[in-house]
């Protein structure tokens, strides 16, 4: 939780996140939203509430990177997280997916979570795989075909799971 | 499609679901709704609006089931659907289920769906994942300990999947 790049996102981060948002939906490879989201419903989306957190990874005084983590399922579920993560483009290589994941699965360690879940890893976004392999996930299951990908056509959708404690 | 105790559900309906849809969520051995939905959170939830699709099965004018299905994913994913049941437990055992399971199916046949995800099958219920199985849906894989059910606590949620077409 220490790293001082990444603090909790509020509402006047919006307009630094929402490009970089927009750009990654629109690119088709990794994130099933919806193509014709408006700004401000994108923001209802990502910016979470209690008991979710959404943070911002700063560089220099700009957002380039943004997490949102917080209980999978409600209820007799709700003790397995989830998390997704949007790091502008431009900032790729940086390493600041590998910290907002540090800070996602520390945050879930602190909550008492059981586990993070992912629940739609996109099987061509290598970097994402090879990043969450990397810090123990692993491949729970891959539902075939279940992701229209901008370039790769009908690809598999990994669901991804980190036991914790 | 052509069983004629089963239609698609109307606002009427809801005073006859909510209270097996109540009975199944608070016995805890199924689905991670929340706890403390009331009637009309619990309509809202439940009652489809399209693409998707809500049916109720009828046995002598009485409803005593329910599903609903549509897509699993928005925009890159809405290729890919998903369902739920409910069963009113007075009425298990009659083949409600699997006229309901039928009934999915051959919907999202109709409709085009490449496949049926369901994302979180609880793997102690057996009767259900016996229904899945013994139509078709293979286990993609399954989360540890992902629900905590009421009598056998933490089990695992399995991701279902029947390909179609």
């Amino acid at each position: 939780m220490s790293d001082p790049r990444i603090r909790p996102a509020t509402d006047d981060d919006w307009p630094q996140i929402w490009p970089f948002f927009a750009a990654i939906v629109a690119a088709g490879e990794t994130y099933a939203y919806p193509d014709d989201l408006t700004s401000d419903q994108a923001r209802d989306l990502w910016l979470e509430r209690p008991p979710g957190l959404t943070v911002v990874f700063e560089d220099e005084g700009r957002v380039v990177g943004s997490a949102k983590m917080g209980p999978n399922r409600p209820s007799r579920g709700d003790h397995v997280g989830t998390a997704s993560f949007m790091v502008d483009p431009a900032a790729s290589g940086r390493g600041v997916g590998r910290a907002l994941a540090a800070y996602v699965v520390d945050w879930h360690r602190t909550q008492g979570y059981a586990g993070i879940q992912f629940n739609a890893v996109v099987e061509t976004n290598e970097a994402a795989v090879h990043l969450w392999r990397s810090i123990g996930f692993e491949i729970v299951g891959t539902v075939p075909g279940a992701f229209r990908s901008a370039t790769h056509g009908r690809v598999g959708l990994h669901v991804m799971y980190l036991p914790l404690g």
